[in-house]
C-alpha cells in the first residue's frame, strides 16, 4: 500500500471559514472515492513550533489508486473551488507501507 | 491519537548513501521509542510530478507522546548526524485521528 502525505501553507487572506469549508469538502470527497482506503485532513494542530498550516494523509493500494484519487473529478473540484486559491506552498510525498489505516 | 507528518527537501550535495543511512537510523530510532506507535520513513516514491525528496509519518497517542518522540535523545542524535546537514526545507503537521497504524 501507499501512504500519500501533503502539507499546505495558506495565503495570508485565507480565513478559518475557508479552511472549515475545505475540510468538509475533502471529507465528503474521500467518502466518495473508493480507491481511498483511509483518509485524514485538517488544520495542523501546531503541537510543535513552526510547521505547515494544513495536512492531508491518504492510504491507497498502489500507484493506480493514487492516480484515481488525485485525478478524480471530485478531487479536481475541491482543488478548483478551494485549494488552488488558498495555497501558497505545498509539499507532498508517497511512502510504501505494508499495510495501514486511520480514521 | 495523533498523526505527525513531515516532508523534506534535501540540499544538492545529499547522496543516495546519506539517505539510506538516514532511513536505517530513523527505523532503528523508531523501534526504540515506545511512544511511537507506528512509523514510516523513506524517500518519496515520486508517483506524481514535483513533490518532496523524503517523507516521515508517525502515530503517537497524544501531545506528550509527540514531545517524547521529537525530544528523545535518539531523535536528536539522528537530527545531529543526518537531518540537520541534509535538509534544505522541511514542512510538518499534526492531525488528529481516532485510531491508526501502518507498518
Amino acid at each position: 500500500m501507499i501512504l500519500h502525505i501533503a502539507t499546505f501553507q495558506w495565503k495570508d487572506d485565507v480565513t478559518e471559514a475557508d479552511v472549515a469549508e475545505l475540510t468538509d469538502a475533502l471529507s465528503a470527497m474521500a467518502a466518495e472515492i473508493p480507491e481511498i482506503r483511509s483518509y485524514a485532513a485538517g488544520s495542523n494542530l501546531h503541537l510543535r513550533p513552526a510547521g505547515a498550516d494544513y495536512g492531508v494523509a491518504a492510504i491507497v493500494d498502489d500507484a493506480a489508486g493514487l492516480d484515481a484519487y488525485l485525478d478524480h473529478p471530485k478531487h479536481k473540484a475541491v482543488y478548483e473551488k478551494f485549494l488552488g486559491r488558498m495555497m501558497a506552498e505545498r509539499a507532498a510525498a508517497q511512502l510504501p507501507i505494508s499495510q495501514g489505516s486511520f480514521a
